[in-house]
Protein backbone atom coordinates (compact mmCIF):
# COMPACT_ATOMS: atom_id res chain seq x y z
CA UNK A 1 0.00 0.00 0.00
CA UNK A 2 1.25 3.30 -0.77
CA UNK A 3 0.46 6.43 1.41
CA UNK A 4 -0.66 9.41 -0.04
CA UNK A 5 -0.21 12.46 2.54
CA UNK A 6 -1.53 16.08 2.56
CA UNK A 7 -0.82 18.77 4.52
CA UNK A 8 -4.42 21.04 4.07
CA UNK A 9 -4.57 24.79 5.47
CA UNK A 10 -8.04 25.42 5.72
CA UNK A 11 -8.89 29.15 5.62
CA UNK A 12 -9.31 30.12 9.60
CA UNK A 13 -13.32 29.88 10.64
CA UNK A 14 -14.30 27.75 8.15
CA UNK A 15 -12.68 24.33 10.26
CA UNK A 16 -16.26 22.97 10.82
CA UNK A 17 -17.29 23.50 7.20
CA UNK A 18 -14.41 21.97 5.85
CA UNK A 19 -15.17 18.75 8.26
CA UNK A 20 -18.66 18.41 6.80
CA UNK A 21 -17.61 18.54 3.59
CA UNK A 22 -15.28 16.20 4.10
CA UNK A 23 -17.37 13.74 5.46
CA UNK A 24 -19.48 14.26 2.54
CA UNK A 25 -16.82 13.55 0.13
CA UNK A 26 -15.65 10.61 1.73
CA UNK A 27 -17.87 8.15 -0.57
CA UNK A 28 -16.48 9.57 -3.32
CA UNK A 29 -13.19 8.51 -2.78
CA UNK A 30 -13.48 5.50 -0.65
CA UNK A 31 -15.40 3.92 -3.88
CA UNK A 32 -12.60 4.26 -6.03
CA UNK A 33 -10.19 1.22 -7.25
CA UNK A 34 -7.60 1.20 -5.20
CA UNK A 35 -8.52 2.50 -2.37
CA UNK A 36 -7.62 1.21 0.88
CA UNK A 37 -8.07 3.79 4.00
CA UNK A 38 -8.50 7.70 4.48
CA UNK A 39 -7.53 9.59 7.83
CA UNK A 40 -7.57 12.99 8.94
CA UNK A 41 -6.32 14.40 11.91
CA UNK A 42 -5.97 18.00 12.88
CA UNK A 43 -2.72 19.63 14.00
CA UNK A 44 -2.47 19.98 17.39
CA UNK A 45 0.52 22.52 17.38
CA UNK A 46 0.12 26.17 19.03
CA UNK A 47 -0.97 28.58 16.00
CA UNK A 48 -1.16 25.51 13.43
CA UNK A 49 -4.81 24.40 14.42
CA UNK A 50 -6.61 25.15 11.05
CA UNK A 51 -3.94 22.66 9.23
CA UNK A 52 -5.32 18.96 8.90
CA UNK A 53 -3.06 16.12 7.46
CA UNK A 54 -5.38 13.97 5.66
CA UNK A 55 -3.62 10.73 4.43
CA UNK A 56 -5.28 7.96 1.96
CA UNK A 57 -3.99 4.82 1.42
CA UNK A 58 -4.20 2.82 -2.18
CA UNK A 59 -2.84 -0.08 -3.76
CA UNK A 60 -0.88 1.57 -6.29
CA UNK A 61 0.02 5.33 -7.11
CA UNK A 62 -1.82 5.18 -10.31
CA UNK A 63 -4.78 4.28 -8.34
CA UNK A 64 -4.56 7.91 -7.21
CA UNK A 65 -2.79 9.91 -9.81
CA UNK A 66 -4.24 8.20 -12.45
CA UNK A 67 -7.41 6.58 -11.57
CA UNK A 68 -9.20 9.09 -8.98
CA UNK A 69 -8.12 12.36 -10.09
CA UNK A 70 -9.09 11.40 -13.58
CA UNK A 71 -12.16 10.36 -12.47
CA UNK A 72 -16.27 12.31 -12.49
CA UNK A 73 -15.94 11.91 -9.24
CA UNK A 74 -12.95 13.88 -8.08
CA UNK A 75 -14.64 16.92 -10.21
CA UNK A 76 -17.35 16.87 -7.19
CA UNK A 77 -14.37 15.80 -4.72
CA UNK A 78 -12.69 19.30 -5.93
CA UNK A 79 -15.91 21.18 -5.96
CA UNK A 80 -16.91 20.26 -2.19
CA UNK A 81 -13.23 21.03 -1.07
CA UNK A 82 -10.99 23.16 -3.15
CA UNK A 83 -12.07 26.37 -1.73
CA UNK A 84 -11.27 25.45 2.04
CA UNK A 85 -7.50 25.63 1.65
CA UNK A 86 -5.13 29.06 1.58
CA UNK A 87 -2.68 28.16 -0.25
CA UNK A 88 -3.19 25.42 -2.21
CA UNK A 89 -1.97 21.98 -0.16
CA UNK A 90 1.30 20.03 -1.20
CA UNK A 91 0.28 16.51 -2.03
CA UNK A 92 3.01 14.09 -1.80
CA UNK A 93 3.32 9.70 -1.97
CA UNK A 94 5.33 8.01 -0.06
CA UNK A 95 6.16 3.78 -0.21
CA UNK A 96 5.55 1.47 1.84
CA UNK A 97 7.26 1.67 5.26
CA UNK A 98 11.30 0.94 5.06
CA UNK A 99 10.90 0.91 9.11
CA UNK A 100 8.61 0.07 11.39
CA UNK A 101 8.12 -0.37 15.21
CA UNK B 1 -2.90 8.09 20.03
CA UNK B 2 -1.80 11.08 18.92
CA UNK B 3 0.60 11.48 15.65
CA UNK B 4 4.01 13.17 15.45
CA UNK B 5 4.55 13.76 11.78
CA UNK B 6 8.15 14.94 10.31
CA UNK B 7 9.00 15.45 6.93
CA UNK B 8 13.08 14.74 6.84
CA UNK B 9 15.17 16.03 3.50
CA UNK B 10 17.98 13.52 3.71
CA UNK B 11 21.09 14.77 2.05
CA UNK B 12 21.22 13.37 -1.11
CA UNK B 13 23.48 11.10 -1.44
CA UNK B 14 23.36 9.41 2.19
CA UNK B 15 19.91 7.99 1.94
CA UNK B 16 21.58 4.48 2.60
CA UNK B 17 23.47 6.08 5.62
CA UNK B 18 20.86 7.61 6.76
CA UNK B 19 18.21 4.12 6.69
CA UNK B 20 21.19 2.53 8.93
CA UNK B 21 21.27 5.08 10.85
CA UNK B 22 17.53 5.28 11.61
CA UNK B 23 17.38 1.51 11.92
CA UNK B 24 20.19 1.97 14.98
CA UNK B 25 18.35 4.63 16.43
CA UNK B 26 14.55 2.90 16.63
CA UNK B 27 15.06 1.32 20.22
CA UNK B 28 16.17 4.57 22.00
CA UNK B 29 12.49 5.74 20.87
CA UNK B 30 10.70 2.31 21.32
CA UNK B 31 11.90 2.13 24.44
CA UNK B 32 10.25 5.80 25.58
CA UNK B 33 7.09 6.04 27.74
CA UNK B 34 3.90 6.14 25.78
CA UNK B 35 5.66 5.37 22.21
CA UNK B 36 3.35 3.38 20.57
CA UNK B 37 4.50 2.95 16.74
CA UNK B 38 6.88 4.20 14.43
CA UNK B 39 7.05 4.43 10.36
CA UNK B 40 9.19 5.52 7.87
CA UNK B 41 8.34 5.97 4.41
CA UNK B 42 10.62 7.32 1.32
CA UNK B 43 8.33 9.77 -1.25
CA UNK B 44 8.19 8.58 -4.29
CA UNK B 45 7.75 11.74 -6.34
CA UNK B 46 9.48 13.15 -9.10
CA UNK B 47 12.35 15.15 -7.41
CA UNK B 48 11.59 14.43 -4.06
CA UNK B 49 12.83 10.92 -3.42
CA UNK B 50 15.62 12.11 -0.97
CA UNK B 51 11.98 13.00 1.45
CA UNK B 52 11.04 10.99 3.95
CA UNK B 53 8.08 10.99 5.95
CA UNK B 54 8.69 9.77 9.57
CA UNK B 55 5.25 8.74 11.94
CA UNK B 56 5.26 7.83 15.53
CA UNK B 57 2.47 7.47 17.43
CA UNK B 58 2.61 8.32 21.04
CA UNK B 59 -0.19 7.91 23.67
CA UNK B 60 -0.11 11.94 24.40
CA UNK B 61 1.86 14.68 22.86
CA UNK B 62 3.69 15.61 26.43
CA UNK B 63 5.20 11.50 25.92
CA UNK B 64 7.02 13.16 23.17
CA UNK B 65 7.68 16.75 23.26
CA UNK B 66 8.25 16.32 27.46
CA UNK B 67 9.54 12.92 27.75
CA UNK B 68 11.36 11.70 24.81
CA UNK B 69 13.31 15.09 23.95
CA UNK B 70 14.10 15.71 27.14
CA UNK B 71 15.36 11.99 27.90
CA UNK B 72 18.69 11.29 27.69
CA UNK B 73 18.25 8.86 24.95
CA UNK B 74 16.91 11.89 22.77
CA UNK B 75 20.93 12.94 22.66
CA UNK B 76 22.13 9.83 20.83
CA UNK B 77 19.01 10.26 18.79
CA UNK B 78 20.28 13.67 17.46
CA UNK B 79 24.12 12.43 17.36
CA UNK B 80 22.89 9.58 15.19
CA UNK B 81 20.41 11.21 12.74
CA UNK B 82 20.26 15.26 13.09
CA UNK B 83 23.28 15.36 10.64
CA UNK B 84 21.48 13.95 7.67
CA UNK B 85 18.71 16.51 7.66
CA UNK B 86 18.74 19.35 5.37
CA UNK B 87 16.88 21.96 5.88
CA UNK B 88 16.38 21.48 9.59
CA UNK B 89 12.60 19.23 9.29
CA UNK B 90 9.49 20.62 10.50
CA UNK B 91 7.82 18.09 13.24
CA UNK B 92 4.42 18.38 14.25
CA UNK B 93 1.66 16.73 16.16
CA UNK B 94 -1.64 15.68 15.03
CA UNK B 95 -4.92 14.19 17.12
CA UNK B 96 -7.23 11.33 16.46
CA UNK B 97 -8.38 10.91 13.50
CA UNK B 98 -11.63 12.87 13.04
CA UNK B 99 -12.91 11.29 9.67
CA UNK B 100 -11.49 7.44 8.76
CA UNK B 101 -12.57 5.06 6.23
Amino acid sequence: MILESALLDVLPGQEVDFLAALAEARPLIAAQRGFRSLELRRCLDDGRTSRFLLQVGWESLEDHTDGFRRSPEYRRWRELLHHYYDPFPMVEHYGEPLISA
